[in-house]
């Protein structure tokens, strides 16, 4: 396993994890002045910053990407919906060519609707399939310009609205049909607060292998939980193994950085410094 | 699949769906007095009733039990918290035999002191060995008594603490290994609030078969859902789709009652009356 507690360049920083307190510009400047290597940011703060801007910024500030938030949520209550949804998509993967990001990671939704609270229907495995064929017709756009698709399998609490791949295995079921080759154009983004919990998780992260392994995304499960979508912890106050599962990672032949991704309100509440020197201090001690 | 719509014959209340309002005997009474044929009641209610109490006004009423609730809790972080797990299910076993129980339903915890947010350790794997060693020492005094256990899978959101079986998968690989004969002794209590996001569902129903169908349980899961415990919904107002889910239980050979069984503030703060005839319309109609 790779030694971490020496120094950030295996670190990178999920730019939703500062979402609340700085502009994206401010985030990759504090990070510059860290040393941190790499963020993924979200597209609606690259859209705020501008896209030409933004990766001049990467490029000024010498960091790269570890991936870029986000493409999915395919499934649409009507064909209207599911071509819009496709050239969402489209313009997700130029936008991650723009920025040279490695992957553009997938939160691949669920029933539509659901989100706002008003599903169109309650059936999952259509929803399944609609997400499938999204991720067929995006993966053919994607290969032509050189843009990888990590599938991110989000926790069963978040089956119905945010996305209906929940499991390790379901996302590599699906690599598996789209890309029996393993070009390295489709795979995963592992992020531990959805799939801790597995008991598949080992064998599953084996089975990804280095060519589907594109992301790991780390922050820590509480007890107790207090809200489904923003009470995550910082590494190390919660009772995830997380050198385990890294070593999980890196046995698999995973050698890209380890983003901390922390959507929490506590977190989102306490000022940007200090978060980056925890971020940074729990990445050399804990995980 | 049976017609739900013409009685209350297949229905039975988890009795932790009116725990806040009434008292064990003020429910069994007023299940009674609709009809409904089955009753599923948490071992403190039954304890501040009184157990030959509880029994004596079980047979009064004609009313049976769907199963009891619970045992598990099996790991400990010392001998002693284990040996002291390992005799409470014992009595647990013992209590659901004087109440002729067709099976005890298992909670089987998970990481020691996570629920009291104090968790000795971050080893999921090793509480997964305590439990299932636990079972198999549960199981060796059960099959002496004739109580069938029925292990209930809980929601991927509740494994740090409650429980760390968290697919049917999971729960039925223990059965093969500790029941391969399906003698009937090991089986599992499916609750469609835990295990509807699961695309194994279908298969795994399928797998477990008659024998090891112990109970059903429903509810709903809402679109948002504010709580990890106490947000679940009544049948209809949520995003599940129970009536497929029950047709594949039936398809595998389940004849048992269908449980109701919600924890919700919202329905916790309704009157009995008004929950128990909602619980009664909405098995008829869209269960």
């Amino acid at each position: 396993m790779r030694d971490l507690s020496t120094g950030v360049e295996h670190l990178s920083i999920n730019t939703a994890t500062l979402r609340k307190q700085l502009p994206l510009p401010a985030i990759v400047e504090a990070c510059a002045r860290r040393g941190i290597a790499a963020v993924d940011p979200w597209r609606d703060q690259v859209a705020a910053a501008g896209l030409a801007a933004t990766a001049r910024l990467l490029r000024d500030a010498g960091i790269r990407l570890s991936g870029y938030c986000r493409g999915g949520f395919f499934p649409a209550a009507d064909a209207g919906g599911l071509a819009a949804a496709l050239e969402d998509n489209r313009r997700a993967v130029d936008e991650a060519k723009a920025l040279a990001a490695p992957c553009l990671v997938l939160v691949v939704g669920s029933l539509p609707g659901a989100l706002a609270g008003r599903p169109a229907h309650k059936d999952i495995a259509l929803a399944r399939a609609q997400v499938e064929e999204g991720i067929a017709a995006t993966l053919e756009y994607a290969r032509g310009v050189g843009m990888p698709l990590a599938i991110e399998p989000l926790h069963p609490m978040q089956a119905a609205d945010r996305a209906c791949i929940n499991t390790l295995a379901q996302a590599l079921d699906i690599c598996d049909r789209l890309d029996p080759g393993r070009s390295g154009a489709l795979g995963v983004a592992v992020d531990i607060y959805h799939v801790w919990w597995d008991p598949e998780l080992a064998r599953q992260i084996a089975r990804a292998g280095r060519e589907r392994l594109l992301a790991y995304h780390v922050c820590d499960w509480l007890v107790p939980t207090r809200d489904l979508l923003n009470d995550r912890g910082m590494m190390g106050d919660g009772v995830v193994d997380l050198r385990k599962i890294r070593g999980w990672m890196e046995a698999a032949g995973f050698a890209g950085p380890v983003e901390v991704e922390i959507f929490s309100e506590a977190w989102w509440s306490r000022p940007a410094e200090e978060v980056l020197d925890a971020c940074i201090a729990r990445c050399k001690t804990v995980v």
